[in-house]
């Protein structure tokens, strides 16, 4: 008997469905190095709509989509970037930023809400006349919704706020919106708004969208001209991409329409968890797809023992941190997995002695 | 009446045949940023294999691998290589081995036929007993087949002769094999055979091959996992990239099998073209599929009139520089593309006045 | 009449004494790039005792002296260094790790006493089970004194901790000491024995030891070795610089001693300020040779009007953010120019009308 | 008896002279990072005037000054540079341009005489409209006396039609001039004639000169504001630097005058050794103060052990490669030291068997 698999450990494992997979057979593509795939073309035409910019371009992956707007922005030596201490680009990007690009970080704090309070932003920001010891701030980081705080959506009026300051001193803003369209689902407001205020963003297909690869950039006509040419420096371009754009464009079409279920179910998944003695969420942070629980002392388990027991179980989970577990729902998870994943926590921390019973 | 279209910019321009639809389309996949995508390790054990190396990578193009594995060579702050200053590394990668990873490039002569003089190498070598101003070499590099000396072929004793002279000198050896297929093809000898002595190869399945997009990297298991960290710092880590490597597959499995035919093909490109008044080929220079022709002052025309006035029937090609074109044969040309190319460039040359009764 | 100068900027404006100029002006010296400088290697043996280290290396600043010491500590690309929020290398340095060095910084909050706490580096300390997303954590950074905290001095007991936390973890600790003899005397604890913990340390002559130029890095003689070919590819070898060692032995030998009357008069200048209603100094911070204070909204006046006015009377300070100037004592700083500096903000703040007439 | 010291290694040897230790002892100083040191704004203006440049830049060493020159021309990421293979900043400064600063080289063949061809160097301009896989060209360097080629002088027509070429394309012209003096006397054509078409231009002062260290930049008053943030951030700025000016100044006063003498020396020197049995030199090319000879095989010599043996006798010297030295001639090396050498290596090479009995 094959346990079933529920696999919680991202929004990024999801399958290309049916029709991407017959969109990917069917696509028309071309050369898209030389600038001629029409289905990449198309995507990022759509992209560049939804995001309320000029123009778009498709690149393989969130972290090459960061890391290439971080650089366009901040072209010249000695640039500084302002950005979340728990941001995805600080934390789990490598570090390329400044490995490859040499741009120097500076961290404001990430409240639990995934902003930075615009106070802080703002001391942050190099006073140009001190250049002789100070590098340049050139950017403001922002991330919508934002990973590490369980994926909280910062608001359009936040945004525009931080935006604001960015022109008050000249700077670019940035938005790394890898999951963009939940926090647009989850505030009811469409993701140009949510952007509005930006000089470039970042959408991952591949996450809640469930596209096999990719992400897009969007930005000013003259900025994704210099990211295309960067995207080719780092060997992002891709010939026939068109086939990996057409799941994409079918991802859009299909699953934005999902989300809305994948934030219910978080909520039911947390609620869930909660009531588990020993298990602790904080209910109101589940404003979208992604639900962290704490393990109590008084469980009797580890974040480790935890994992294990319940990969026995079929479900996957990632670690966060010591005592802390991350689950991320998406639209292969049915609402069936997410009692399932419930009465298996419930089941290990009470001690069910008959592993293999539990469903 | 469509006027017939022969694309010979290059061999990138392939589209994905029926099969490698058919394999994206039914692909079993996973999270291969998570390291388990089954179709992206099936590829890369037998492209592996084919390399004659203990693991391979698959990474989104000849640029990223040729970057990864120059940086993952040169770790180290201070770092020269040393290659072809007509190398593609050289050339035309942006200079991101500078740029992005701060390698110094020390260049050595291309010989007509793509290699380097070995004496040349071996005094470009720096001393380490003067590092107080020198960087320190730590690569080589080679390319195989050349594409600037028109797609030529080092053979494997060439090769074996500058792994020694690496190894002597305690430096590792590169092997660019964007098109390493059609020179194993061309030269009657194994892939494996032609880089034995490299510690690093890449082979792009997106040229000749067909594929629609990607490269594959093979080295040692220990080099191939600094290459993975490379290549998710660089964002060139993509989720259920087993659709790709799908059609990777059967390009390896399909079309290697076809590049003799498109060598062929070249050598009769060649021939034809040469025998037109004030077109002039090197005729021992066709060892693979590139034919570069020299547009000579008699001809009374020059490369950008000839390309326009090809494109019109149809036929593209690329500039090579000041009164040279370069043609690049790829399995999607049949032998009456050819025919068709030469009867084109004939009747352009010789005034034809009526364009459209070309064919 | 000319007014009188008290130059408070910085104890980095002191000027050579007729001893140093004696001693420049007799130096035996040779070309230090070749290693043959006398004069330089006495100085470098010096202080690599002083520093409890196998060897030294004389380089022209501070911001350099950290830049090698950081970048030969991170020679490998990827490398993640932790320091505080508020070091000297992180704000007041160009970035110049990131921006020519690649390494990427995580910083850690800065404690009111310069210390960061313990547990907050070790959470900080990369997992390298998961090096695909992370960088990796190859040095953490101390400054002692700590200039940002107001000079405040960081005992050799959390040193040696923050050395152990180092060690579990396979990494380096180096300290910016560019005021460790500061920090030695006003703690009464030898040199070496504060930096015991370290694999390297910097040390600053040209602050309050009062060279004119230099400082000095010790360490491991590996560790001393790569460091000056790192000098050498930044520009900071220079031919006969033993003219600059030879003021700089002097400094070393003549005025380490005069560091205790600089923290005595920074006490009592702390005081006096303390004392003028409107200004507000946190004397208990004052440890060494720096002093803090705050203008409140009372006194009716701000950092910049308060500056120019001082500048008037020949007082020159520096601002530190609103409302906020910072004071530093030097050995050329008299006691009478103290109780002059305290008169004139008295003055200046309750308004005396005829600033001609200070003094 | 102490045997002779004739130290012809380089002309960095050189000890300051009385005047400069004088100059020293009495400088008056002040810190120079803050802007205030009256000496470095002497020498600044001084060296400004001499160079016919708007302003000056007072730096450690050369490799900082070429450094800082070639960083500030390409402070944009993807910049490429045109330089002499055999260029000093391209063999001799540890690759600084790309380690620390991504600075990708493009080298053209250097000629016996230190030029370039003008029209290699024209072709190695990258056509902007492929800047989807070129860097962008921004500068190309010169190197006036050209170290590699023995110290040979490139005219001021030659450097014109350089600078030419680089202002029709937009590009920046540099001129490493290191030994321009020498360059300058030997064709009796002012520096500032010399460096007329350069967009930026060092000039050593440790080398034939004698200062004890120092290279000065010259250029545009914005371009030296933006060489003083890098040289701030290279670690580059020095406090109270004016100790190193005053020499400096006293070098450019009392030496220049020099350099001729220095040249003479070299042609006698050099025509000397090429009486030699066995040793060969190329008398047209000692054109400045640099002899290379080669060691024939009819000697019964080698370089190593010729250098041994010279030693011995007092006469210090440098490989420049298999059986070729390179001597290099300065104010401190008299007519009777040039006799001396000659006739060390005309006794070692005919192998008189008193070593000691030279002299």
């Amino acid at each position: 008997m094959v346990t079933r698999r529920v696999d919680l450990r991202s929004d990024t494992v999801t399958k290309p469905t049916e029709t991407m997979r017959a969109a990917m057979a069917n696509a028309e593509v071309d050369d898209d190095v030389l600038g001629y795939d029409p289905t990449a073309a198309c995507l990022e035409r759509e992209m560049a709509k939804i995001m309320g910019k000029e123009a778009a371009l498709f690149v393989p992956s969130g972290t090459m989509a960061n890391l290439i707007c971080v650089l366009t922005h901040c072209q010249i030596r000695g640039s500084e970037v302002i950005l979340g201490d728990y941001s995805h680009i600080h934390i789990y990007e490598n570090g390329g930023i400044s490995t490859l690009g040499g741009v120097h970080p500076r961290t404001v704090k990430n409240n639990e809400d995934g902003t930075m309070d615009i106070d802080r932003i703002e001391e942050s920001i190099r006073d140009p006349s001190f250049e002789i010891c100070y590098p340049t701030t050139r950017l403001i980081c922002l991330e919508n919704s934002h990973a590490h705080s369980g994926g909280r959506c910062l608001s359009a009026e936040y945004t525009d706020k931080v935006g604001e300051l960015a022109k008050k001193y000249g700077l670019k803003l940035h938005i790394d919106g890898a999951r963009i369209f939940n926090a647009s689902v989850a505030l009811g407001v469409p993701v140009h708004r949510l952007v509005q205020a930006a000089d470039s963003v970042t959408a991952c297909l591949s996450k809640g969208l469930g596209a096999p690869a990719g992400t897009v950039i969007a930005g000013s006509k003259a900025f994704i001209s210099k990211a295309k040419v960067l995207r080719k420096t780092l060997g992002g371009g891709m010939r026939q991409v068109g086939v990996l754009c057409a799941a994409a464009i079918i991802a859009v079409e299909e699953n934005v329409g999902k989300l809305e279920g994948d934030h219910r179910k978080a909520k039911i998944l947390a609620a869930g968890i909660n009531n588990i003695k020993g298990m602790k969420v904080d209910l109101d942070s589940v404003e979208t797809n992604i639900v962290y629980f704490d393990i109590l002392k008084e469980s009797g388990t580890t974040e480790d023992e935890l994992l294990k027991k319940l990969e026995v179980h079929g479900v996957l989970a990632m670690p966060e941190g010591p005592c802390k577990i991350r689950l991320v729902l998406h639209h292969q998870i049915s609402e069936h997995d997410v009692q399932y994943t419930i009465s298996c926590i419930q089941k290990i921390v009470t001690g069910a002695p008959d592993k293999n019973g539990v469903n």
